[in-house]
């Protein structure tokens, strides 16, 4: 199982200061389509605040069960491995119990960190059946509280240079690929 | 040089029909900022339609001089790569003018088609200095009169089985992280 946890808690602002982010309606589809292309899922939208959790799940709920499954089936297939969780903690514990076995947390940022492992490392335990949860954080990125409830970090997607201000829906693209992509010719 | 030119027109509806899309938001931003990222560029926002090319103009303003450019100074960085163009063959020319030469025009989409160039082959040539150009179709992907002017098509984006339905921002990161980004560890 290779889950994602977009975290909309704890996250920091553009001052580094720790903050609850807004959800947005992009960010469930683009993640969702990624994910059930890669073969990844659940896919956890994880915010503290109730009226937020009821927003993902009408948005979802309208493409799973209104109008939206009949006209668009490829959508309603990948908003299926949407699961709207109130915190982090929940979803580790809740990966747990359904895997027999606590999933290795691998933090991403856009910022070098400790703890890292290599995307071909990473790729390799994934494929021989480690149960994984990639952590993606919103806003200006995942706040320390929340790598630290990680157990390794992946290394930032440099392209040309060190400009690497990509939105967390490239970033999750990229990841997906780089860990559980066919292999490229 | 490695341009992107995102195709408003000629695209195709979900039954297959050419149509003309709408320009939106968030494909300029999250384009703009992995371009940046990749040293790619320019990035061409391709519509016939004037009304919308005075939208792209004005959401570039926005943020290359209005409060946006202060406000977030890499966000004034990556669209300052956006050139909004009018058509397809408009956007050859001028590369063409540019470089000197005529760029290498090669087409994306999500369905297998003919006239293939792999991943690494064209990132070979890329590294090796050939002029490209990488269309990317908005709405259900690029019409065929838009794949006829390519010399070339990168096969689709696959992870585990055969759902692709990714969103244009997504396929375009990955593609550019493929084509580009730092061999990775």
């Amino acid at each position: 199982m290779l889950a994602i946890a977009l975290v909309h808690y704890p996250v920091v602002n553009k001052n580094g200061q720790t903050i609850g982010s807004a959800v947005t309606n992009l960010d469930i589809h683009d993640i969702a389509r990624a994910a059930r292309t890669f073969g990844a899922g659940p896919y956890f939208v994880v915010t503290p605040y109730a009226d937020q959790r009821h927003l993902v799940d009408e948005i979802c709920g309208h493409w799973q069960e209104g109008y939206g499954a009949s006209y668009n089936p490829a959508r309603k297939d990948a908003l299926s491995l949407v699961r709207v969780t109130d915190s982090l903690a929940t979803v580790i514990t809740a990966m747990g119990d359904e895997c027999g076995q606590p999933p290795l947390v691998v933090a991403t940022s856009a910022k070098a960190g400790a703890k890292n492992v290599g995307y071909q490392e990473l790729r390799r335990q994934i494929a021989g059946g480690q149960p994984t949860l990639l952590l993606f954080g919103t806003a200006h990125g995942l706040a320390k509280e929340a790598i630290d409830m990680a157990d390794a970090m992946l290394p930032p997607i440099y392209g040309a240079g060190d400009y690497n201000h990509l939105s967390v829906r490239s970033a999750v693209s990229i990841i997906l690929d780089r860990l559980v992509g066919a292999e490229r010719d």
